[in-house]
């Protein structure tokens, strides 16, 4: 199998060179040119542009900032389907609205193309350690020819449903990471205006059914007033804003989700948007009249 | 050191055998005399009123349903406060307001009486395992002294500020599995409209980030369309409503919470209080026309 690789940032780089460290030969591509060096040095082979990468491509792994950058590199005048041979496998990782991620499918599949939908979790640490957990949507023949790939850039690799399904179960996982972080946020506001001790009040919540990583890891850098990313603000927002497009195409009702997405709308009105996602804390805090740094 | 407990339903009931198989003496009262019944039998005595109780006691456990409860064993006509001799310990166990309960607190202080607000989480099979976790607020002298009992009756022990501070960690306890169950259904909803296996979704996010004992637990429940309580909805919705009364009377800003307790109103106007709280998921569901059962 010949294996292409497009879009090397802060995930797609880290993704790649665990592909090439389990012995794939691999050829790659990025619309900066300067980011492809650290895969050239590691043995990988340049392309000139998608067309060409495809040209010589039985699988292609995309991994790009939003859904217009898939649909360039897809459909773009020199993209993917420009030079494509019959039965390329097209793996977008990118995490994307499923609705879009539904449309791509079904036009590649007009051409002779097979597409996963594969969004990941598990951030910058888990693309560099392998173990990303891998959420995929598409045809089961599809995923079981992929899945040996993906065993080598994460630990939990779940084939979830049809196309779309990986970007749906990526935005679930969005949904419940996003609303635990203001969740967690609004129990320790209350428990702060009561004189809760909160250190000692985190430890007892672990122990019981309020237990969750979210009030592990988030709850612990909330008391430590940690607010370097970690996940920056305007990711989680832009995460937020496309379940909530997708959830108003689609009819679903999302209270909580909703209130969220808000929320980080007025984090970013107040400059924040580079702070990790838990300053949401400190704008509760304002809004409760609780003063602190 | 004399024990007295009062209020032996559901939670009082095993929580008082735990304190008489733990080897203490035990002097009980309950306003329907058959609740008694069980406690004699186990070897307690009994006494006619909370004075009389009072008038022999060192600490009292109190274990009702709500603050107007509380208030009436500790002031009412033949109340603790009528009979208590000075040094004694209230401690009450019961989930209440935070500013109730601290009001209890100086209202006794007044008296020469110590007061404890520790409620509990962890349900009638903790109260009958022990294992339950106590959140207790008040002196940190007149804790230690009840630290001991505690341990009959709790895994998990913590004295987590002045008064009050025991019923709002109880609050944020409440807050963080209110909001938990609802945002967990919000994410099977939003993945079940775009066509994703519930069954791996939830054993993906398990994995990852978004893992948390509610997803875990009730998001199983919601999976196996299992709404025999369990946590009833009526429950939920009172204890939201305390939540939100003490929000309301300290300006505490809480969007998710209020939210999450409007959804419970709703489940109420269903008709669907003696469900178990999971019971949310469907009223999302028609929210969304997610058509099931």
């Amino acid at each position: 199998m010949k294996i292409g690789f497009i879009g090397l940032g802060i995930m797609g780089r880290p993704m790649a060179l665990n592909l090439l460290k389990h012995g794939h030969a691999l050829r790659v591509w990025s619309r900066r040119e300067a980011s492809m060096q650290a895969l050239l040095d590691a043995g990988a082979t340049g392309a000139t542009n998608p067309a060409e990468l495809a040209s010589d491509a039985d699988i292609i792994f995309t991994m790009v900032p939003d859904a217009p950058d898939v649909h360039e590199v897809l459909f773009g005048d020199k993209g993917i389907t420009k030079g494509a041979r019959p039965g390329l496998i097209a793996v977008d990782m990118s995490t994307i609205n499923p609705i879009a991620a539904r449309t791509l499918a079904s036009d590649l599949d007009a051409l002779g193309i097979d597409f996963l939908d594969a969004p990941v979790s598990g951030g910058e640490v888990g693309a560099i350690a392998g173990t990303l957990s891998i959420m995929a949507g598409g045809k089961p023949e599809v995923f079981a020819r992929v899945q040996p790939y993906f065993a080598c850039m994460g630990k939990t690799v779940s084939h979830v449903g049809k196309a779309g399904a990986g970007q749906a179960a990526k935005a679930a996982n969005q949904i419940i990471t996003g609303v635990s972080v203001m969740m967690v946020a609004e129990a320790f506001n209350f428990a702060e205006k009561n004189g809760v001790d909160l250190v000692r009040l985190r430890e007892a919540l672990m122990g019981g059914s309020a237990a969750s990583k979210t009030l592990e890891v988030h709850g612990q850098r909330m008391l430590d007033r940690h607010f370097d990313p970690g996940f920056k603000s305007w990711m989680r927002q832009k995460d937020m804003n496309i379940v909530m497009e997708a959830a108003h195409a689609l009819g679903i009702c999302l209270p909580l989700t909703a209130a969220t997405a808000q929320m980080y709308n007025a984090v970013m009105a107040s400059d924040l948007g580079e702070a990790d996602q838990t300053i949401v804390i400190k704008l509760l805090e304002q809004l409760s009249g609780i003063r602190k740094d």
